[in-house]
């Protein structure tokens, strides 16, 4: 648990150096080894053009779930090299909550996937899933 | 050319009616039925936190590039449903361009690809490519 | 119960009408409404250069088993219009087992991911993992 | 011409020794530094329960084709680690054609994708796209 604290400490420091999250307003709210949780209030600048969630930040809030995954699983620094997301239902919601797991931490890759999900009172739904590929940094 | 000078009036009002598009300042340089043409100038907040675009803002240019190139293409409103990003170099630049295409435009898919150039002292190299699957809004 | 042994049976028909499938020796070894898995026994023809089991027969074994699920949740025929292998361990074992689920069934498209596992000597082990978007064959 | 000559020489080679490239009947129509080009055959064997070519031998071709031009690009052996298919129409055909071409040869990753054409009374027409990335199988 102790290491799990210093964990979610080291993500939430590299979280705030990394600009966009700190603007966009995302927060890390549980990591340990296996899994890593990102919050994300829904604000107007968030949207796309109907007012979902936009599928730019659909796709940064899996992609920074999945690598901060992989840090926390490897302790090391990592750069995504490929991602993907589906969109499986409509993103719209009060609050945005991501997942991300590591499937397989590799020497060369880390392989990881990630859901994200709608919180409308209290109700959470999976709106989108999506997978990352990762490189240590300073290999 | 003048429907083409419609086309990319209309895309430039949509672009402006999508929140995070206005507050990123992704603009759309070019649009006609075979591609559309993105810009989105380079400034803090749209970082990860080694100081390159985020990956989220780097899939963010190229499916909206592609969403807008199935919207001018086939004339109608359209929702991304499946999206992937390949970092290909590192995303670093005063600027970046995104660039997108309809790869075959079907009643019920329409699939495209786009690529993310960085541009540096007038240099431009290519950074990202990706692909976005999108159906039509309203079928 | 007897509706899965339906399932099955109704699976393994349209499996054995699969020309590839039946070439290649994948079987369906469970169906129900919420999982599929299938066998493959290795051989040598399904290699590629080094004796792994070729990507493309990785691919297909993921497919496969994303279609199947998604024909055993929806109970209609489909078509995939998408789909995504990541390759996390050298896909190297006498046998290959499939395991594929659905995400998200929804009118217009179905979300799928599957597994990939190499069987050796009685160990088992993911080598692969995928996801797939499928569309109702006859809308 | 010559060194090109030779590189379509090496392929071919390593293309026999890929058992499943000579059982489906995957050919090597032309290679070079810049493009690969592959044939193959319609037969019974290849299709899936409608008659398609099989999305798994769909992959196989756009993944062999991407191998076999991060080879000619990068004079080495490579390995797949992700590749993703997205069929854009049916695949029926007599024959089919796929081309594979690199994006960005890296040191560590290698960036390709390919197209998949059916040829049916000597019309050609695009089937699918695809992506793969891959890596030096010996770094």
């Amino acid at each position: 648990m102790n290491s799990d604290t210093n964990v979610l400490k080291t993500l939430q420091a590299i979280n705030q150096s990394a600009a966009f999250n700190a603007w966009a307003g995302i927060t890390i709210s549980k990591a340990d080894s296996s899994e890593v949780e990102l919050q994300l209030p829904w604000r107007q600048e968030l949207g796309q053009y109907s007012g979902f969630l936009h599928a730019g930040v659909v796709g940064a809030m899996l992609d920074t779930a999945c690598g901060f995954a992989a840090a926390a699983n490897t302790g090391k620094r990592v750069l995504a090299s490929h991602y993907s997301v589906s969109m499986v239902a409509p993103a719209i919601g009060e609050m945005f909550i991501a997942r991300g797991k590591v499937v397989k931490a590799g020497k060369r890759q880390i392989f990881t996937t990630a859901e994200l999900y709608s919180v409308n009172d209290g109700q959470t739904k999976l709106v989108a899933i999506g997978e990352t590929i990762l490189m240590p940094a300073d290999e």
